[in-house]
């Protein structure tokens, strides 16, 4: 067995003053914007510049059989990231190139440390974008997106991260690099690893590269509908309606009570109606004005008090209040933020189920739901106790409760994540829903890319 | 080891009548529309007609290591679903019913055996559709297209099968049941093992269900648009001008010479300019008469002959022309019908690596592009020699030179298959796309799926 400082020696012989063991960079790396943090201290940051970087680090953590735990941004919400004792973080933030865009053929080739926001800002240049727009996408990176398979607000209409992307660069866990997928809009050629690669959360190998699909900026104007309703079921039977309308919204996003007292608290906008929820909906396209005005009228029919705004800037503030959630929830205590996800007619069963939860457990749980897919981000608060490394793990009734929230999605036909990972956060519940066969079948499959098991440890499979 | 005779008295102990094996059906099941059949006769044929007939056919097809190739229809066109000396041949053509159809979901839980037109005629009465359109839709089935990963003429608009599958339910090869995805229009619990399935031609286990993502029937009119041009490399060009000119057609057919003079022939129609090459084009929803008169402006730059047609009934006509093309080069002889793809912006150049290869190698070579996505089926045509066993097999020449155009296809950034399939046509260039590590490691994926190696030998993966 090599020692610690070994492993570290070796990657510094090879990898210079990328090898990182600053204690500021060893506490960063141990945690992401989950609130949980990994035990322990990693072993040393490597910050890769290059595919031969990634390769090389694997090479020397196949010798030495010590874990890698890939990282970019550190954005993500269920602990996939976070390295701990013993391990390397691989950090391939700084491969952060844009190596072609091809207008033509409706696709660009990217390093995985690019930023969402800064691969967007440069396609628009070229009348482009990439679809995905997770919530984090100011700071989130594509191969972040592409680890965790990342959704966001756009997905009923625009897919998510596994509809654009057609190939990706792999290393494996010994070092080798794979080109997976292809250039073209149609590939059937052998087995789709680069689906696989989409949300396999570091345990499958190191995404080196990426070629995304793209598509052309949406002509034509935005409209943008707020609609406050009684309650959360109100709004979230409106947005079944407007789902089962024929309609196709481009945002379709539901606020209960509780999530939006406190954004507007933080954002010192006057409260809203006590009980109130809200829908938030923006239409674009050519059609955006018709169909803005389809779905005031399902909204209105539903009970809804409606507004419609024409300003693309006014759109912009109220969904600036979704998308202020996060910082909102910060203000009430820590959040342990889950992110089921129900089939559309099933959220307002879901909303009942939470409701549920709340009153049996004694919990609070501010709810926000991309309600245009069925995909739901309820808040457990809890006031935080850090142990004695600074771990802050949530307390067992808020995983009671939080079991019995992720067991009401299953049998509503749902998903634990719909586009969070499993991480660490969600790993115990995974064979619930996979069953034994399937988990001990993909637990099988992640050892034909890794069979020393060094990728990601106890992320995702529990063992 | 079982005799042949064990394996299907066995067979015949549990399944009666539902295991064939009269000569006119084991000749049958030999073949596929590759033109190509499996050598000697199979065992059996398994009608099935529940999950729980392929679950008892897998346990004695396991038990017994006996080979199974599962199929439906018949209609691949890569030899994927041939069953020869040996095999069990497992039909699940029966299993065709439509158990569930959400449309306020917008999904369908389906049999295998549902033929894609059969599902699109009773989702239509909920004004709904299934996107995935092969030019065999007429015949094919549902469970087929998702194990060949089929494409079809709209996919640049409106994506292939891995883009409309939300889970399937599989059989394993020792007879488990596993279900696979989910229901939600999210989700990134575990590996996507659903995305591995599609495309895999038989290889991972038997797809006895399917859980569909749907989409609304798309409101107004369509156009049709005919364009002629002086040769092939003028129309591949215009072709590229109408995709890099945002316009998004809903199908965009290319015929060349060739076959617009064979289909021209068969379908007695007048007999087309020497030379002249044709693009089809058809734009569809709110936009569609905007959209044609764009494209007609691009084509008519482009140097072509123009033509926008408001009836349907004539749109379905020209369409027709495009989709004689089987037929069509069943007049001219036997045809080895090739499936290469290319990055959109390659087209005029794989135009003319096929004109350099019908050159080289002294063969015909008449070719059809699903133009708006880049994807070519160039036609080799050969005389038939039917062998002793009534198998045919292209003769060396066709092979050179369609290795030649395997090769050029890869240079161009292309992929050996957009929608037909590896099958047994092209296994011996899998290795060439993929790499000897990436085929490896594939290899050993279908492992962990079938360890004793019963399902569907020596297609996909020539060992």
């Amino acid at each position: 067995m090599s020692t610690p400082a070994d492993v570290v020696a070796q990657l510094r012989a090879v990898l210079g003053e990328r090898v990182d063991t600053s204690p500021a960079s060893l506490a960063a790396v141990r945690a992401d914007k989950s609130g949980h943090a990994a035990s322990g201290t990693p072993l040393a940051v490597v910050h890769a510049t290059s595919v031969a970087d990634v390769q090389q680090t694997l090479r020397i953590a196949s010798a030495t059989r010590t874990p890698v735990v890939t990282r970019a941004a550190g954005t993500g919400l269920a602990g996939g990231a976070n390295a701990g004792a013993g391990e390397i973080a691989l950090s391939v933030r700084r491969m952060d190139r844009i190596l072609e865009v091809r207008p033509d053929d409706l696709l660009a080739v990217v390093e995985p440390g690019v930023v969402n926001a800064d691969l967007n800002t440069a396609l628009a240049e070229h009348g482009l974008w990439w679809a995905p727009d997770p919530a984090s996408r100011a700071t989130s990176t594509v191969g972040g997106n592409i680890a965790t398979g990342a959704g966001g607000l756009l997905c009923a209409k625009y897919g998510v991260v596994r509809d654009a992307v057609l190939g990706v660069d792999l290393v494996l866990a010994d070092g080798r690099l794979l080109h997976l997928g292809h250039r073209t809009v149609k590939g059937v050629t052998g087995l789709d690893l680069t689906s696989l690669v989409i949300g396999s959360e570091g345990t499958l190998g190191v995404v080196v590269g990426a070629t995304l699909k793209l598509r052309r900026l949406v002509p034509g104007e935005v409209r943008t509908i707020a609609a406050t309703f009684p309650g959360v079921r109100a709004a979230a039977e409106a947005s079944a309606a407007v789902t089962a309308s024929g309609v196709q919204p481009a945002i379709m996003e539901l606020m209960d009570a509780a999530s939006l007292a406190a954004v507007h608290r933080l954002l010192s906008l006057e409260p809203p109606t006590p009980g109130a929820a809200q829908l938030t909906i923006q239409t674009d396209g050519p059609a955006a004005g018709l169909e803005a005005e389809r779905i005031a009228e399902v909204l209105t029919a539903a009970g809804g008090t409606v507004a419609v705004s024409h300003d693309r800037a006014e759109g912009e503030r109220l969904l600036a209040i979704r998308r202020s959630m996060h910082p909102a929830m910060e203000t009430l205590g820590t959040a342990l933020i889950e992110d089921v996800s129900v089939p559309r007619s099933a959220l307002p069963a879901m909303f009942d189920e939470i409701a549920r939860v709340e009153r049996e457990h004694g919990v609070v749980i501010p709810t926000v739901a991309h309600a245009g897919d069925g995909n739901l981000h309820p808040n457990f608060i809890f006031d935080a106790v850090p142990d004695e490394f600074g771990v802050i793990e949530a307390p067992a009734h808020i995983w009671a409760a939080a079991d019995d929230l992720f067991r009401a999605a299953l049998r509503l036909g749902g998903t634990l994540t719909g586009e969070h990972g499993v991480g660490v956060l969600k790993r115990r519940w995974l064979v619930d829903e996979l069953g034994e066969d399937q988990w001990d079948l993909q637990r099988r499959i992640t050892r034909q890319f890794d069979p020393l098991g060094i990728l990601n440890p106890g992320k995702v499979f529990a063992d």
